[in-house]
């Protein structure tokens, strides 16, 4: 497989998923630019809407909010993240990412690495203590 | 030494770093929240700075624009990149980043991984070809 070499990526060249009536952007990954250890995904949460608890066996992550307000969740812990606030969630660990509010939500999804063996996700969202931990 | 347990991070906890008049915050970084594999710092750079010509030996690099336009190197190819716009730096890959515009420009600069042995950076903007490059 030769290697990518956008060096430059904008919404044009990002990889799009569709995603609850929303494109999610991959703007860097190892699809788009060659990637090997940073993957970023701009993600729009509808109000309402969110990714439930899931965890990723092989991956960091970083969840950086750029736009509204989302109810960020980090094993039973939960904090109200604005623009420009962060979560850090280590590989393996719980987390789901909700948007309570009545607009849309933008977040970026910054993992690590970009090249993986198993599965991204792992969703535990029908598992106790998660099931029934937004009460 | 003890790994910090913060997984939520605002301004308030973030690192911070005074660089050319402005404070960058380190949201993301193996002493914030012990991450190991992602550091993301929200950097501003002021109408006509920048950072010059570098590599970072051993991390692979993003930028996201967030505010304002920048010039951005990759090598010898540069674009001006908007919000939302990207690039993408192998690890080892001299790079620099200018603000030509009249006002700040602020980026998330993403790098992998968060702990490492050798130096952080290495400048290379008093070397040919870099040294000229902007004409």
């Amino acid at each position: 497989m030769s290697t990518p070499s956008h060096r430059f990526i904008t919404t044009a060249e990002a990889l799009k998923e569709e995603h609850k009536g929303r494109t999610n952007h991959w703007l860097c990954h190892a699809e788009v630019c060659g990637a090997k250890d940073i993957q970023i995904c701009r993600a729009t949460l509808p109000a309402g809407e969110g990714h439930g608890f899931h965890t990723h066996p092989e991956l960091e992550e970083v969840i950086y909010v750029l736009e509204g307000e989302v109810e960020q969740w980090v094993e039973r812990e939960h904090r109200v993240l604005k623009p420009g606030e962060v979560a850090h969630i280590p590989k393996g660990v719980v987390h789901a990412t909700f948007n309570p509010t009545a607009k849309d939500a933008v977040i970026l999804a910054v993992l690590s690495p970009a090249v993986f063996t198993g599965p991204f996700a792992v969703d535990v969202s029908d598992e106790e203590p998660w099931r029934s931990l937004r009460g």
